[in-house]
């Protein structure tokens, strides 16, 4: 029954960002009313940046490497998070390590509360200047969610996990990604936040 | 009388602008008929990226320094010209050499038809894969809006004029400028084709 109600459903859109990306964080906040909106369901998936900027060469985020165009985010994510209605504090560590995050994010694909989980990393991070590389951090948020945290982070750091995890950075190497957040609709990429509205468009009509 | 009405007529965006520059291509297209629906003046500023793209240390386009950039600004490009209804095919030699058209647009902001010859030589660059370095290029498209070419060709290459561009692509540093198309709305700086209705907006009512 589910699996004829997936076939003949909604269309679909993937969703690929990183907790350390300030612009994953605006799209994290925003992607699911909007999806619902549009009547396209999201698959969640949450990658490393960091594997995929190495091998573009950058060993830190391009907004360090290039101060006036770091000048120019942080700025624009000011205006967006106001335009948006997000709170926004610009975070004390940029980019923050989220590699905990992903993988916690990643269990909550396979039960069905990552979006809630998303949400609340992104906030915590980008909001309240939380660490979200702290275990501590991260329970706190799962608890929150009234979710079992020892449980869920020891599945978290699970070796099967953490290899889900590489796979999926490696698979968003393979198609083509090289920023986050990015939209993926069939075959067709999207690149940022800015790009949601296209992306959900395409989902629901095509070109 | 003029002075009087700049003074108390529409807010006005400064448009920096590069010929080599594909998402300039869409932009120069669209900003008039934009800007007048919202009641904004244009100030047209063609600069060189080259120089800036050296200061943060590409040597080249990004999106041929980064592949993965590459591939999908093409398709993008594809996507957003269907979109807006503009002619595109990718150019045989990327980037062009867009100095001869930058400087000849210059000679078009004192003279007053910039908007029409930028637009002339994006279309011949990016819709008819001509070579907008050449001076034959420029000249036919400067005879077809009914300008001297000859005189108009001489007046861009004049010391002076080379001059002005060199020291408007430094002020496109100096304003922490780092890709094309921006817009500047007094201090407010906007990036990307898809920021143009979001800088209109801004100077329209400002935050």
């Amino acid at each position: 029954m589910s699996a004829i109600t997936a076939a003949e459903g909604n269309p679909q859109i993937e969703f690929w960002f990183e907790f350390a990306s300030t612009y994953s964080y605006l799209a994290v906040m925003r992607i699911e009313a909007a999806a619902q909106a549009a009547g396209v369901d999201v698959v969640w998936k949450p990658f490393l940046l960091g594997p995929v900027f190495l091998s573009l060469g950058w060993n830190d985020s391009p907004f360090n490497i290039y101060p006036p165009k770091g000048r120019y985010m942080w700025r624009d994510l000011a205006r967006l998070a106001a335009r948006y209605g997000l709170p926004f504090r610009m975070p004390s560590q940029f980019p923050r390590n989220g590699l905990l995050a992903a993988r916690v994010a990643l269990v909550g694909v396979a039960e069905g509360w990552v979006a809630a989980f998303s949400r609340a990393a992104m906030l915590a991070s980008f909001a309240e200047d939380r660490d979200i590389a702290d275990d501590a951090v991260i329970g706190e948020l799962l608890a929150a969610l009234g979710l079992p945290a020892p449980e869920v982070l020891a599945r978290a750091q699970a070796a099967e996990n953490k290899q889900a995890l590489r796979a999926q950075t490696e698979r968003a190497a393979e198609i083509g990604l090289f920023g986050a957040p990015s939209f993926r609709v069939g075959e067709e990429l999207f690149w940022g936040n800015d790009r949601l509205e296209d992306a959900l468009a395409w989902a629901r009509a095509g070109p």
